[in-house]
């Protein structure tokens, strides 16, 4: 199931190869982030992840050098509070073009000192290289005291889905810098969501970011944990009004703006059914309010009312489509208004 | 002093800018890992390090995907061992050629799995792009307990200076492959001195790794320190016996082994007079010799008995010479040259 997904192929495939470490907590894909308990009954677990700023870059996708420093913070950030992690900070490997203008490089490191200012963290270090070509990976250390890490797995039929926020900011933004009429929304800055996280952690049973997009969220935590989700509205219920304006401008279906691999960096999660008080009592004491999404179902497969459900098979169509170029957007853009009029018809008389 | 040093300089320019962690133990540039207290008492320091493998494969001094996945683990276990960290773990981030043969990424991960396997350390995870070039970067983790962790800084006049081997391996490599007529050796696989490191602990007031060769090692900790260092005897007397065949069949004075940038991957460290024998006690319990290499002097320059000192503008001016083709490979021997002749013109009457 996990291996119909390319990607999963891959790293089950590469990491095949490597030894691991016996005391850690996760296994590959279990958790957004990497679980090792700390020794001498410290009761704490340390929490790292590490995410290069490569394919953004050269796609075309991050332009703007405080975008790239921005998003190497905050995408690591965001799988630290996808386990329920408060950061320890940041490590951070540069490789600068040998002729990168002197104001490029400072926006470089202004993006990420400002996400690490907003998210109350630091950088502890980092290495530099120099090449022909921009490039970033960043390494974020977190520390989870008291109760367990939130997973990927664990979740079970009957619990309850939720989101941090709505979806559809990265889809959104990439569609415009990369295949779009019209220009790319003016900001996109996703924040980690560290506070919801840690508040996340006694009533979760799984979470994960939605780094590469919400359907492939849901389709992996879907396979993972051998279950489906049964949404309780349509797509549109949980798109941003900007995202929504952006697919209304360029005339795509706006659920594209949820089943394509730009995410927005929410997290995704899942709460047994008595937890669901708890939950809005520990999210309204930090602050946030938690976005209903549906249950969780004992049969694979995404369930939307009114539209059908979007099968593994076809999620897993989506999730392999190529994305390198114009073209391949277009036709993307085409595989998901196939499926979408498949779904619909399969569950009309 | 520091920022005579172009890669100083633009570090503390680069930092500049990056907010800090108030609670981290070292300030740039004063360990080779960023050393993190962990909270509640424990007593236990988190040591974290990254290193990008970028240049080394660009300039064709790693052709064997095979040594950069070793080097990706063993540069950055050899920052652990520095500050005497026993290794958690690391994360590796891959970019990998779309188009990478099957074979050349098998050879990557053995690699990988092979330096890991012989420092009995574990990949935790990782993260995967693809673009048309390999470059890696990792990240290492590990803890210090009880004692406190080594630092480049607080070495004192008068302490002994020691390494854990000969010098050498790195530079003759490297003139093999990139400038040389004869063909590189037959293996450059350096080892982390992990075990050399945790057992330096107890008695090193100072330690750097020398993955940026002897002499960077040497100037750096005499610019951090204030002070200079009184070799015992010549270069020639701490270049390995294989580098030694280099510089004699490619034609140049043997101290470029120990001149040019390209480590060897062993520690450099002082240790005050009164805890020698300690030293000796311990390494030998752990298993090997320490290389004495001379004192540590109130002045700054390195002091090569019959042959006069090295100022700190002389190496500053090995340091800052650029090394990207052959032709600058050529001009950096011909600056050595002359270095070479006006120390030893300098001491003579």
């Amino acid at each position: 199931m996990m291996d119909q997904i390319a990607e999963n192929a891959l790293i089950g495939r590469l990491g095949s190869i490597l030894p691991r470490r016996p005391a850690q907590m996760n296994g590959l894909q279990e958790s957004d982030a990497e679980l090792i308990p700390l020794p001498d009954g410290t009761h704490r677990v340390l929490a790292a992840t590490t995410d290069g700023v490569v394919e953004e870059i050269e796609s075309g996708l991050y332009a703007d050098p405080y975008l790239v420093g921005w998003m190497t913070v905050m995408a690591n950030l965001s799988d630290l509070a996808a386990v329920g992690a408060e950061p320890l900070g940041l490590l951070v490997a540069e490789t600068i073009p040998r002729e990168f203008p002197e104001e490029s490089l400072c926006a470089l490191q202004q993006g990420i000192a400002d996400a690490c200012r907003l998210s109350s963290t630091h950088i502890l270090g980092g290495d530099t290289n120099f090449s022909d070509r921009l490039h970033t990976t960043g390494t974020a250390l977190g520390l989870i005291g008291g109760d367990a890490p939130m997973m990927r797995v664990r979740c079970l039929p009957g619990e309850v889905v939720f989101s941090t926020g709505p979806f559809g900011a990265g889809n959104a933004y990439a569609l415009c810098r990369l295949a779009g009429t019209s220009p790319a929304p003016a900001s996109f800055c996703p924040t980690a969501r560290i506070r919801e996280g840690v508040s996340l952690r006694q009533v979760a049973s799984s979470c994960m970011d939605t780094s590469d997009g919400m359907l492939a969220t849901l389709d992996q935590l879907g396979r993972l944990n051998n279950v489906g989700f049964i949404l309780d509205a349509g797509w549109d219920r949980f798109i941003s009004p900007e995202a929504e304006a952006v697919a209304r401008k360029e005339g795509v279906h706006s659920w594209a703006m949820c089943a394509g691999p730009h995410g927005e960096f929410e997290l995704v999660f899942t709460v047994p059914a008595h937890r669901v008080v708890a939950l809005q009592q520990t999210a309204s004491r930090a602050g946030w309010s938690p976005l209903r999404l549906g249950t969780v179902a004992g049969v694979p497969g995404i369930e939307l009312p009114g539209w059908g459900t979007l099968t593994q098979r076809q999620s897993a169509a989506i999730r392999n489509h190529p994305l390198h170029g114009k073209q391949e957007i277009s036709s993307f853009l085409g595989l998901l208004n196939g499926i979408e009029e498949a779904v619909r018809n399969s569950t009309e008389p």
